[in-house]
């Protein structure tokens, strides 16, 4: 029996073999229907539900039985969110071709560790490089690519889809080439989740902060180690509009402080439905402090691209409506891209495919 | 609610809230009770179980609940074997603390693809290299390491656990810093399931063969191919005595078969319980001919080691000491360090940990 099986209509039929079930649903994060379906078993007890026909994404799902969430058994792909394991699937023709495997030249993923003499510790970053790199003489811009609350250094990788996403845009001409550094936005932490000392002592909780390690300044503050130590390790170019810096949601918040607080590392910013919730955060701390005139002194520095977007379904639309007031007032100018839907994946992966195109042309 | 818990004394109790439930089991590869347990249910709906005392070791397990089996779905932590998702847990004090991570330096894993002429691909593969090899003048000796049937170049770092292995051997100083490279061992595909241009349409199941892949040769001929990438990719001693060969079940099987017609390249060679049933392999194919005078004529290549290991439960027994009569008939010596147990991840990891200090002194 194979599940989920892909419609020529893009509906998708998800089965599973539990004659003992007294319920069995589906809860994935497709909008039609709210990602719910109840599937209904047969005489063979076999149970199965047809969605309604899907837009193109990639999707996650989750199979309720008898009120225990969990996989479905027969489909070997999962990936992770938080510390929840999830099944997936992909609806072709449309954004998801961006998020799968051609055959075009593939970059190089590696996770390595650097050392953080502020945060006194060794932290694993993962860093994609594009195809070509390792046999070429020359340089290359650099985009770091920060993580919400409750990801890590994996999160864009395994949930952004973002290799396939360079490959992809890198083949058809549309993304220069560049590389990409994804770190660990837990300051207070070495690596994601079972990749520590801790080992499977800290498991992962969407609490949106891991104690001691967010909103403290302290990540913000030692972010110039990382692009000393990507320089130093990777042949990129080292100027300010060959550095892209974005990040979603608790990302989003680092990357506004960041390139506030360092208006000279950075020419290229974008906010993915960034966490800008200010009530939530002492402003008192030195890296969150003077926004107002940090933001007035960046718009004078020359960069390239402020991009902006956030979902109108999002809690923090308003939180961004109001950031995007303050810039107008200190005269920084940004793009703003309003996008459907809530704080999802599904919008991070389609401002990435905005976004890549943008930089460093 | 935690699950599972590793209690003081090593025994591991799993819960699981399912009030609706009849029945709930826990299958894992521990060998007391034949790692199955029947779970019991308290009045507030959570079952739970606790084993008996466990040796130290990396533990993999599913729930069963009425029939389906799924993941603990408290637990975070999973791994897939090929095509099963499995959740996971540690038990100190032994050779488990070898697979978990420590405050030492780290290695750097890096996923590249290299071009295969002979198999007209491109194929991923994984390669780990050693702390400070990044900012080091030295070249460094390579360990090829093949995974088995139903496995890809993920298998030896989700299941083998050979980053850590690596990093804490090299640590206490009892393996040489060296580079291991971990190829993808079914020919017909470029990557593992889900990273190739099928994406999910391949779906891995334990067949004991990828359709068109195996026990061809094709992919034993080629291996130079990988050999020569790695030399000219990375800081490598490029000599037979500064190159090991080891692979697990099917990957054993090349292990023999690669070593013996390219006798010059690997001074080192082990057989994890090699799948060495040549009933079931064309001896006719130019690969596979010969294996006797083949492997007369490595006997005589001044090779440092060459190391056998098989489980005495492992259904592969005889035929491993089946292949060490033609060895002893033709003058080729080996180390055989025969183990409990059958063919399991348990059995491959404390193999890596007897294996590796050996090499490249």
């Amino acid at each position: 029996m194979t599940s989920p099986v892909i419609n020529s209509d893009n509906s998708v039929t998800f089965r599973i073999e539990a004659p003992k079930a007294g319920e069995v649903q589906v809860k994935g994060d497709w909008e039609a229907n709210k990602g719910e379906g109840r599937l209904t078993k047969d005489k063979n007890g076999v149970w199965s539900y047809t969605t309604p026909v899907l837009p193109s994404e990639m999707y996650t799902y989750r199979f309720i039985i008898d009120g225990v969430a969990g996989i479905d058994p027969t489909n070997p792909f999962t990936c992770r969110d938080v510390g929840s394991i999830f099944s997936l699937f992909y609806i072709n023709n449309g954004c998801a071709d961006y998020y799968q495997v051609h055959e075009v030249p593939h970059g190089t993923v590696t996770t390595t560790w650097y050392h953080s003499n502020l945060l006194d510790l060794n932290r694993r970053l993962t860093v994609y490089t594009p195809p070509y790199y390792e046999k070429s003489n020359r340089s290359y811009p650099v985009f770091y690519l920060l993580h919400g609350s409750g990801g890590d250094e994996t999160a864009w990788l395994e949930l952004g889809r973002v290799v396939r996403i360079l490959d992809n845009l890198i083949a058809e001409g549309k993304a220069e080439p560049m590389i990409v550094v994804m770190p660990n936005g837990n300051c207070s932490k070495e690596a994601a989740p079972g990749e520590t000392s801790e080992n499977l002592n800290f498991r992962p909780v969407m609490t949106n902060a891991i104690p001691g390690s967010y909103k403290n300044g302290k990540y913000e503050k030692s972010f110039p180690e990382i692009v000393n130590f990507i320089d130093s390790r990777y042949k990129t170019i080292s100027e300010k509009n060959s550095r892209a810096l974005a990040g979603l949601s608790m990302g989003g918040m680092h990357t506004l402080i960041i390139s506030a607080n360092y208006p000279d590392i950075f020419g290229y910013v974008g906010l993915f439905s960034a966490g800008v919730n200010f009530s939530q955060v002492n402003m008192q701390i030195p890296e969150y402090a003077d926004l107002d005139a940090k933001l007035a002194a960046f718009s004078k520095t020359g960069y390239k691209l402020y991009w902006i977007s956030v979902g109108n379904e999002d809690p923090l639309y308003p939180n961004n409506k109001e950031l995007m007031a303050r810039m107008d007032k200190v005269g920084l100018k940004y793009i703003f891209r309003e996008s459907t839907r809530g704080h999802l994946w599904v919008n991070w992966r389609e401002y990435m495919l905005q976004f890549v195109p943008m930089l460093f042309k």
